[in-house]
C-alpha cells in the first residue's frame, strides 16, 4: 500500500466548524494533487484504526507547511488526534444509500434494510449537511407512512449503544418542547426514583432556546457523563438527569436535529422516531409523553397533537413499549426563571417546599409524576398524583434529588448574576400576552445559556392585574455588555409583556 | 448607532471553502459576546455599503488577535476586501421565505410572490445549502404544478440579467441531457452561424455529469466570458457557446444547480424552470429541446418524455417562445469520448470531417441542426437537414467554428491525460449493454470534469461484435490516485459493457 503519499502530520489551528467535520490542507499540497481531492470534496480520514469523512477545505499562505493538515475542533475531537500525529486520507466509498433517498423523494416507500443502510451512513457521518437536509425533507410532511417510523425509530436505536437494567419496569418521561422555564424533569425524576421506580433520564441542551434541561442540571450538578458511569448511578439511586450527548444513546439524531433546526423545520415521523429512539436505547419500557399545546410552543393545534398522539402510540406498540400521551397547557412559560441557573432556583425552591415556589411548575411536575407513578402496578388508577405530593411535601424527593446529584458529581449552588435589570410595567391593567419568543431572545442575548446565571426572571403571568411601576421582568447578566447588549433589544421590539389599560 | 462595537479588523487566512461564505472570529471575540454570535449562526457582514451572510466559525488560539476577523476566499472576493478593512457585523433579518418553503413541504402550493421572494433571497445568499437543499427537495418528485413552475421560470428570469439582440429570429438548443458524450452543441452552433441566424448559446458545466457542454467548450476555448464579451462575440460571429455562469443571466440556476450537484437530484420542476429560464433571458425567441430517451439518460421512458414535453409547451407558451422538442434516441453514448478534453476531440473530428469521426455524434448534429434552421422562414421544411450536411462538409463550419473560438478567447489543443487504463473484454460474442450510469460514473471517478483530460474512451458500440481481450473501455486519468478510484469502483460493479457469448 501506498499509505506514505498520503499521509499528512497534524497541525492544531483551533477552528471551530461545530459539529462539522472540516479537513484543511494546502492547496498545493501533493496529497491534494495525486489523489484528486478539490475544495469541498469529502475526504476519508484514518488515525490510530478509526475513520472519519470530512469536508476538505484548502489554504493558500503559510499556516500550514508541506506535509501538514488541519483538522476543524470537532474532527480533531471525533478522532482523538494530537499535534503531530500522523493521518492518512483517501477516498470515501460511493454513497449508495442517496439512491434510496432519491426514490423516496420520487414517493418510493423506504423498507427497513433501507432506512438501516441510510442512518448507518449518517452515524458514519458520510452525509453531508445537504444529503441530510434532502433525507430530512423527503421525510417530512407526512411522507413517511406508519411503518416506515417504525423503521427509522428501529434503525436509530439500532445505530447506537444500548441500555439494559435488572428490573422490568423502567420508566421514563419527554416533553415535546417550545415552552420556556419547563424544567418538571428535575422533580420528576427524584419523585420517581424516592418511590422506588427505576428512571434513567437522559436529557438535551439548548440549540437555540436559553437552556436545555441537562444546562439547567448542570447549574446543580455535572450532566457530562459516560454510559458507566449513567449506569451506576441510576443503579444507586433509581434515576440519574444526565446529558444524552454524552452517552451517545441514538446518535444519528444529534445529527438529524441539529439540521433540523437550521431547516427550522419538524417533521413528525423524525419527531417522533428521535423521542422513542433514544428511550428504547436507554431500555424504558414506559414512557410519558408531554405535548405541551399552544399559540407558542411547538404543537399549536390540538388537531395536529391528536395526529401526533396517533403515530406515538402506533410506533410504540411495534417497540412494545407502554405510552401515555398528556397534552397540557403551552400558552405561557413555566416557572418564573429563563436560563440555567435561574430555571434551576425555580426548581429548588419546589423541590424544598418554599412557599414562593412557583405554584405552576409543581403542579405540572405533579401531575407529570402521578401519570408515571400509576404505570406500576402497585399504584391503584388516580392515586398517582397524591402519592407524588406526598413524596415531595414530606421532602423525600429533596433527599432523592441531592442523593442523585452527589452520585453525578455533587450538588452546587446555582451562581448568581453580578448584573440585573428590572424592568417595571409603564400602565397599571391586566397581562393580557407574554410573548415567549422574545423572552428567550432577551434571555440569549443575556448570555443564556453559556453564561449560566444569566436569563431572564418574569415577575408576572397571562391575566394577572399590575400596578403602573410593578416590576414585571428582571434581566440578569454576567457581563455589563451582555446586559447593555440585552436592553438594547428591548429598545427595538415592541413590549414583551403586553398591559391592558382598565376602564 | 453603537457601529463601532461590532466592527472588526480584516486579516487574511486564506482559507478556501469553495461557495459558501464563512467568517472567523476568536471564540472569546467581545462582538461574539456582545452580539450573542454562536459558532455557524449566519452573521451579516457590511463592508463598503455591500452586505454578505457568512457561516461563523470561531477560532481558539492566536491566529486572529483580539479585534480581528477573517474571511473564506468566496467571501473574501465577493466583498472585494482587503487586509485591514474594517467589516461591520449584525445579526441578519430573519428569512421569512422559510416559511413559504415549509408550507410547500406540507403540501401547499406557491404563489408568484412566494417563489419570487424565494429566489431573491437565494440570489442574495441569505439561504444556506441546508435551506436550498430543503428547498428543492419540496419541489422535487412531481410536487410543482404548471402554474408553480411558470412561477419559478418567470422568478430566476427576473433576478438576473436578460439579453435583447437587433434580430427577431434568436435560436437556441438544449438537451435535457444524461447522454454521456453527446456534445452536438459544438457543431450545432457553428453550422447555423454559418447559415446566418443568431445563436447565442450558454451552456452549464457538468451537475452530475463528467462533462458539461461548457466543460467540454472550455478544453478548447476560454468560455468565462461575461455578458459584454458575449455579446461582442456574438454580434461579431452570429453565435457563441459561452459558460451561462458567468453572464448570470439565470445566476439563481447556477447556485440551484451547485446544490442538486451534491444532492445528486434533478427535478421536473426546476429542470425546466433552470432550462427556460437561461433561454428566456439570453432573448431566445426559437427554441429546438433534445429529449433523449432511453434505459440509462436521464428520460427513461417515452411516459415521462411525453410528461415533460407536455410541461415544456405549457411553460414556454405562457412566454411566448416557439419550442420544438425533438426525442432522440437515448440507449447508448454519443461518440467515442466521456469527459472534457476526450469529447472535444470528437467534436473535432466531426467538424473536420475526419474519415474516422464518430459518425453517430455527426448524424445526430447534422439532424438537430436542420430542425433549427427550420425555424427560419428561408428554410423549407424537410431541408434543414441537407443544408446543415452542406455547410459542414464544405468546411464552413469548422472555420465558424474556430472563428468563434477565436473571438472567444484562442482555440487550443485538448491536454492529454497522463495515465491510462485499458479495459478488454473477457468474452467473444455480441455486446448487448452498455450502462451509461456507470460509464459517467467511472469517468467522473477517474477526475472528470475537474481533470479536462479526465474520462473514459468507448471503443465499441451496442451490437458490435468483440473478440476476447479487444480493447473495450480505456480510462483516462490525470493522478494515480483517480486512476486507483476508477478501478477499485470497476470491482464492485456488474460489467459496464455486458457481451453476450455466440453459440
Amino acid at each position: 500500500m501506498k499509505r506514505g503519499m498520503s499521509t499528512l502530520s497534524l497541525k492544531s489551528l483551533g477552528i471551530d466548524t461545530y459539529h462539522e467535520a472540516v479537513l484543511f490542507m494546502r492547496k498545493d499540497c501533493c496529497v491534494c494533487r495525486a489523489e484528486g481531492f478539490e475544495v469541498h470534496t469529502r475526504v476519508r480520514i484514518t488515525l490510530h484504526h478509526q475513520h472519519l469523512l470530512a469536508t476538505l477545505h484548502t489554504i493558500e499562505g503559510d499556516l500550514l507547511s508541506q506535509g501538514e493538515a488541519s483538522l476543524s475542533k470537532y474532527a480533531w475531537e471525533r478522532l482523538g488526534a494530537h499535534e503531530g500525529d500522523k493521518i492518512y486520507l483517501s477516498h470515501p466509498r460511493p454513497l449508495q444509500s442517496l439512491s434510496f433517498v432519491r426514490a423516496k423523494v420520487y414517493g418510493s416507500e423506504f423498507n427497513m434494510q433501507e432506512v438501516r443502510h441510510i442512518l448507518k451512513d449518517i452515524v458514519q457521518e458520510r452525509y453531508s449537511d445537504i444529503h441530510i437536509a434532502t433525507f430530512l425533507t423527503a421525510c417530512a410532511g407526512n411522507r413517511l407512512n406508519h411503518d416506515e417510523i417504525i423503521y427509522l425509530t428501529r434503525a436509530m436505536v439500532d445505530v447506537g449503544a444500548t441500555l439494559s437494567w435488572p428490573k422490568d419496569l423502567i420508566v421514563d418521561k419527554h416533553c415535546v418542547g417550545g415552552l420556556p422555564g419547563n424544567r418538571t424533569t428535575l422533580i420528576i425524576v427524584p419523585i420517581i426514583a424516592a418511590f422506588g421506580l427505576m428512571m434513567p433520564k437522559t436529557s438535551s441542551r439548548a440549540i437555540t432556546s436559553p437552556s436545555g434541561t441537562a444546562d439547567t442540571m448542570e447549574a446543580l450538578a455535572p450532566v457530562d457523563l459516560n454510559l458507566k458511569e449513567m449506569r451506576h448511578v441510576v443503579e444507586q439511586e433509581g434515576g440519574c438527569i444526565v446529558w444524552g450527548g454524552s452517552v451517545a444513546l441514538s446518535p444519528a439524531d444529534d445529527t438529524l436535529i441539529r439540521v433540523e433546526r437550521i431547516m427550522d423545520l419538524d417533521s413528525e415521523g423524525s419527531l417522533i422516531a428521535s423521542i422513542l429512539s433514544k428511550k428504547i436505547a436507554a431500555g424504558s419500557t414506559h414512557i410519558a409523553i408531554d405535548i405541551p399545546v399552544g399559540l407558542t410552543a411547538k404543537v399549536r393545534s390540538l388537531e395536529r397533537a391528536d395526529m401526533l398522539k396517533r403515530l406515538f402510540y402506533t410506533v410504540a406498540s411495534a417497540f412494545g413499549v407502554s405510552l401515555k400521551i398528556i397534552m397540557t397547557d403551552g400558552e405561557e412559560p413555566v416557572g418564573r426563571g429563563i436560563g440555567p441557573a435561574l430555571e434551576a432556583m425555580d426548581v429548588l425552591a419546589v423541590l424544598k417546599n418554599d412557599r414562593n415556589a412557583p405554584r405552576d411548575l409543581r403542579e405540572r411536575a405533579l401531575m407529570l409524576a402521578g401519570e408515571i407513578l400509576e404505570f406500576s402496578p402497585d399504584v391503584k388508577s388516580g392515586t398517582g398524583k397524591m402519592i407524588a405530593t406526598r413524596l415531595l411535601d414530606s421532602g423525600r424527593a429533596w433527599q432523592k434529588f441531592q442523593a442523585i446529584c452527589e452520585a453525578q458529581g455533587g450538588l452546587r449552588e446555582p451562581c448568581i448574576a453580578c448584573y440585573t435589570h428590572v424592568i417595571t410595567s409603564e400602565d397599571a391593567g391586566r397581562v393580557v400576552m407574554i410573548d415567549n419568543r422574545q423572552l428567550s431572545r432577551l434571555a440569549k442575548l443575556a448570555g443564556a445559556p453559556h453564561d449560566k446565571a444569566a436569563g431572564v426572571m418574569l415577575y408576572t403571568r397571562l391575566d394577572a392585574m399590575v400596578e403602573k411601576g410593578q416590576p414585571i421582568i428582571a434581566i440578569h447578566a454576567e457581563s455589563k455588555g451582555a446586559l447593555g447588549y440585552a436592553l438594547s433589544l428591548l429598545k427595538q421590539i415592541p413590549a414583551i409583556v403586553r398591559v391592558e389599560v382598565c376602564e
